[in-house]
């Protein structure tokens, strides 16, 4: 499916200000808001605690032990970009480190989704640069075979076109595509709504089973309660 | 082996005193004390560091992507408890996240124990309501099928019934059937209580090998020093 | 291949001085510096962030479930060392928890590596000793069967050799064989050298690119732009 | 959860010909004329093909690399059982070879389910007796530390009682209780019973759509047909 | 990024003769003529040894649990299909049993890939039904909520659209974008091609290196050799 | 640990008589043989049921995704050598293939043991060329990067040197040092000589409780027995 050796340099982003009120919400809401997918798989972990970011998209195809398409990407973030990255084969090396996170962070990029590993992450934390990574490790990658940028990417069993809207906290990465994102963010507000008052009720003590009525259901399904 | 479509309502918890008194013992102490047996996969880990929790089992068996039957369990929950969420095929969705959360927290429950995933771990952790779960997962669930509430459940590979004592912490989870808890709870404070004059011993620089009188069943073993 | 029942009194350490300089360069700056190879399995992780240490390995070979040589092991810690365990079958039971650190800990040790689990976690990050393990497990073991000290052992994949240097950060855990620590601290010190004034350029928006001298080389392995 | 050291001599069998009637059915229509529960994780695999069997659990918990109870559980086999072992802690050694087999099946069992590994698989093959595992290993065992015989135990994640009727076949291994027995062979009976005329009417063409009625159903759940 | 339930009913195939031709090729060989991309994760595992299928794809999208899509989608099967099943998230149950696959069959599908589980396979194996699955398992599923057909998928890693040529034998499983697969089955048969006459040479004794002049390079790259 | 990029031409080989008669007896008997020690990590399986072999190890260290060193090794291959393949980090491309099969048939090689991934099973099957590994996979490999040839290598998470015995077959890979190899055939052969008569007085109904004095050991150990 992946073209070989190409980068494009113009893509289409989604809305920056749409993209950017994604964050706020959070990966849950949002993924909540798009019908419950766009989820990469939950083995994506932020490599410190408490980051909370969204993004356009810049992508980059790499392949194992091999981190020289990094380089290339870096020319083509624009700032409030993530940069997504796949892999074509399982690996956990080290593919990115103080260096390269200080040459994103001048070019404006927001965080890095790898699905692979990332190293240096002590100063990653200090200069707060949030990676979500399948791993961390020291293991250094060579720098001799062409990928791809900008083209759409499989990253961790999810699909993703250059330009769409990534939301990443403390629960995971969701990618929003770029058609989806005003109506998305919009559902998402409609959600978020709600939460004070329903947790207000909750917190008094009222039950899920009448805040959400639900007792009627349970008992048509079948459910027996025994003294 | 499981009833569906079921919740019993009165269950025999184990004496709250003794439950209580648990936590500050530790996962470990315990799991000693009941002759190393009792614990949860080391999957198994909580979403913060720190907590360290007791209480009584409240038990509920939930189907791969729904979590309806959490909301029936709410109900069931008595201040002291901790609910112990099953599951009948392994799965990493986000089945709990802030608002049952504050439901639970309203009902007494102090933590979660789940064999899948949970979300909303930023705030969870600023409400302080401990989980300890295999996953953390933005990926919501349906609320479509029935489980049951507060029958014998197989959590991360140990049978847990409902009333035992939960011990978790930072080391892990252990469940202390009912019947043992007294007994366990004795047995940990016998160990406890050796630990302070041990610790001082060996930070003095004394060798386990001799506080433990160790020499001769090695030597017995066969073991060689060669210099 | 391993000798059992066996205990090595004298080893051949590296080089106090060069293996004390090791620490502060990190496991990934070493790992490069020896020519990417050294670094044990990704899946040894830390028990707390922040332990940046380097020190000479004492090994020990464990069997599954029997910690008995821990205890054996100690009497061999000199200050200045770290003590490698390597197992030999998989297991993930908590072989080592607060009263062995208190006794490594007055032994001189600064650190252990262990392809097993660990428990008292929370009490060993506040005693500040750090412990690079491949799991977290209440679960005690017990005394009964005997390894080896100071044997060459495989550890999470890697060889080590009694008074090899071992560094270990956030990243990870790299072997140095002593042979090759000097030459190993003076290339790594080459590359930290060089490390600033990079630093100083990419983050003033110089891209890798034009720094490394990357496009020519890209262009000649086929790399096409599309506007 | 665990009794340890006890040998249960006398326990209640599932009834033999409901037992045995089990077998031509497979685990598959089992499970489902269950209620889909009862199912051990699909880890479990034959270590030949095409074995089919169902018998009368007589179950053993044994420790890590110990196989010692493996001889006690064999003086309790009578014939039409299967021996279902499970561990009190994940490991892969391998706990049964050709000896222990021709035991096994001179006392007239007719299967293992064990949640380990298991060796000598090509003699087992020729000998035809079945083994269930997670593993395959040549690793050999200890025989020291006691564990029991015909308690309930954990085996894979399901619950097994001693006396309970197990199936296993190149699809899984199930675990039917004992009470469950009678209902189930009638519910899976009639499961069957509907196979041949659904199987003739799929083979000639007609569709599940229209055999089940399901295209009403999936056009109220909103299903579009775009051409 | 998915699309959920929609069918889309006329999907633009890969030409049959060139679908047809790439079997006898093998998954390994079009692999490497489509540049080393393209295949399926190598956790896809026929279920018996020895199919080699080609064929045109035929896409679904599933949701764990729930098999009801399946029935869905074998009323837009063509002769000469195989059908590419894919899950909205990870799930092992088994989707697909001996009925599904007489209909399967009957409609002139190939081959089922599906990225989790399968049962009957001892039926399937007497049909000469081949099935490429994550896993094995008896457990059964519901039929309660909407998927979609062929819409593009991401299955077992790797992007499939509806219409791509599918090659499955013993190694794995490749997908070729239509538009490739002219090209590939070209470049496949020119490997192919040469194959023979290298084949001859090793069996006689001429080393690779020699028959590929590799002893130039390799003496360049500074390799060594030690007597 | 590793030297890069360097051949060894003459290694010293176990004694071929030696080496040739343990493929008889079996990797599970040679293990024991041993102590229980020299196995590779269970993860390694046969391509194919029923090869049973032995020979003198030629070991070759490969990068993740480069097959290049396995025509340098096939060049140091002697007749009854088998070719053990370590990785210096984790991959399951499909390094091996039929042509280089023929190429190690031809020199003389009996089987590859190789720590990732082996294609064209099919045909490798039909030539009679068993291998072990971990994966199977089409994935394709470059010819780029150095290793070196006939140096200590960590297979699988075991040491083994050049020259020394391998012994595989359906149960697993043993590593028999050369030096230990004349000691292990004696032993494992005494091994042996029991077995027969054990088998005899098993299948005769024997306890193995009573054949190996087992009831007053367990009596001691405290095994109690309840009717």
């Amino acid at each position: 499916m992946h073209e070989l050796g190409v980068v494009y340099r113009n893509i289409e982003r989604t809305d920056r200000a749409t993209t950017d009120a994604l964050a706020a919400l959070g990966s849950a809401t949002v993924h909540e808001a798009m019908g419950r997918v766009g989820l990469l798989k939950p083995y994506m972990r932020p490599i410190y605690p408490g980051a909370q970011v969204s993004g356009t998209a810049v992508t980059v195809l790499l392949h194992p032990g091999d981190n020289w398409m990094l380089h290339v990407v870096a020319e083509q973030i624009r700032p409030g970009d993530v940069v997504v990255a796949a892999l074509s084969a399982e690996c956990t090396d080290g593919f990115f480190g103080d260096l390269l996170a200080t040459s994103f962070q001048a070019r404006g990029a927001r965080a890095l989704i790898i699905d692979a590993g990332v190293r240096d992450v002590k100063t990653l934390t200090e200069m707060a640069f949030p990676v979500w990574s399948r791993a961390i490790s020291s293991k250094g990658t060579v720098k001799a075979t062409l990928g791809s940028v900008n083209i759409p990417v499989v990253c961790a069993g999810m699909l993703v076109h250059p330009g769409d809207a990534i939301v990443a906290d403390d629960d995971g990465v969701v990618c929003v595509p770029r058609t989806m994102a005003a109506k998305t963010l919009e559902a998402a507000r409609a959600r978020e709504a709600n939460e004070g008052d329903k947790r207000a009720k909750l917190a008094s003590g009222v039950l899920g089973l009448d805040l959400y009525k639900m007792r009627e259901p349970l008992e048509k399904a079948g459910l027996r309660y025994i003294d």
